[in-house]
């Protein structure tokens, strides 16, 4: 497409090499953005250079954080003996946003990934087992990672490197979601949900 | 939602102001430009900016431009008897898209709607009939408007605003889209496509 000004052609350029937003997209957000006040194009970008050039990684459990050490990880009220480990920092907001975990966590930075060419040593877990060697209070870890086939070959890897501590490992539970109808959940879901039943409460 | 740093928090809340984005995928966003090369947010930051500060709108046609006078408007290959009146830039793109049209355009900026407070002076249409005026040469005038109700009031106004000078004003066509279905066309547009129908160019 010909565009009427350089500027509009770079900036929809920069725009659409983000993930999920195409050209048509870009052109309409430049469009958009010409149009709003200007103050409001300066806001988004300082907010985007604060975000690339302040932003750091938590020392100890690798989140996203504004200082060496993250605001969970520094936290008196969080439960030291448990640690969640977890493929991105989405996975933590998530699990934050359920408020029914109050332990720490760690993140991986990805899965293991043969097709993607991502291995263990890619991934964070050297400081995982350094965490747990140093910090003798740790007695669970659980592993919240997706159950797909990278997922659970992820977890199997760390579960073999965690023998060597006596530590109870634990994965979150897999069933039927709530809310779900029985009848439009997969196979294995439903296989699982019924191999791994729970004690009814009310026995 | 608790973020792990103020500065993606300020991120999020800045991208998810941009239209047809919400929080989780500004929060996507986000992580993919801290995760990518510094370079990349750099460079969309001085694109937005630049897009911003340097474009500004050609004088005469009020389409987007890098002068004060966009490329069409200075180009000696237009045809300066005929203006194509359009609502904005994406409109004048796309006509430019189809090479079919060696004109001039005008662009209008808006639709008159009453439900969102616009009326003819919110609009470019004084420059219009300056430009017209002032330049005794525009034989015809081209609506390129939406078929909805704003651009059809819209439309009409213009008509009776230009009944004054001696201009062959146009419609461009509504019918059937190449490739369309008539079993699934709307009854107006069938019944729009009948009443305008062409001579075969066999006859």
């Amino acid at each position: 497409m010909n565009y009427p000004s350089k500027f509009i052609e770079n900036a929809i350029e920069e725009i659409s090499k983000l993930p999920g937003i195409g050209k048509k997209s870009a052109l309409r957000l430049a469009l958009h953005l010409l149009k709003a006040d200007e103050s409001k194009t300066m806001a988004l970008s300082k907010a985007l250079i604060d975000l690339r050039t302040k932003t750091t990684y938590c020392r100890r459990c690798h989140n996203i954080s504004d200082d060496e050490l993250c605001q969970i990880c520094t936290s008196v009220n969080r439960d030291e003996q448990m640690i969640c480990v977890v493929q991105d920092t989405r996975d933590v907001l998530a699990i934050e946003n359920t408020a029914q975990y109050q332990g720490h966590y760690h993140v991986l930075g990805g899965i293991i990934s043969p097709i993607a060419g991502i291995g263990p040593n890619d991934l964070n877990i050297d400081t995982l087992i350094k965490r747990i060697s140093e910090n003798g209070q740790v007695k669970e870890i659980i592993l919240a990672l997706s159950p797909t086939m990278e997922g659970d070959t992820t977890a199997f890897y760390l579960q073999k490197k965690l023998t060597e501590f006596n530590l109870q490992i634990s994965t979150i539970a897999r069933g039927i979601p709530i809310g779900g109808d029985l009848e439009y959940a997969d196979e294995i879901t439903l296989g699982r949900s019924i191999a791994s039943r729970t004690r009814s409460d009310l026995q």
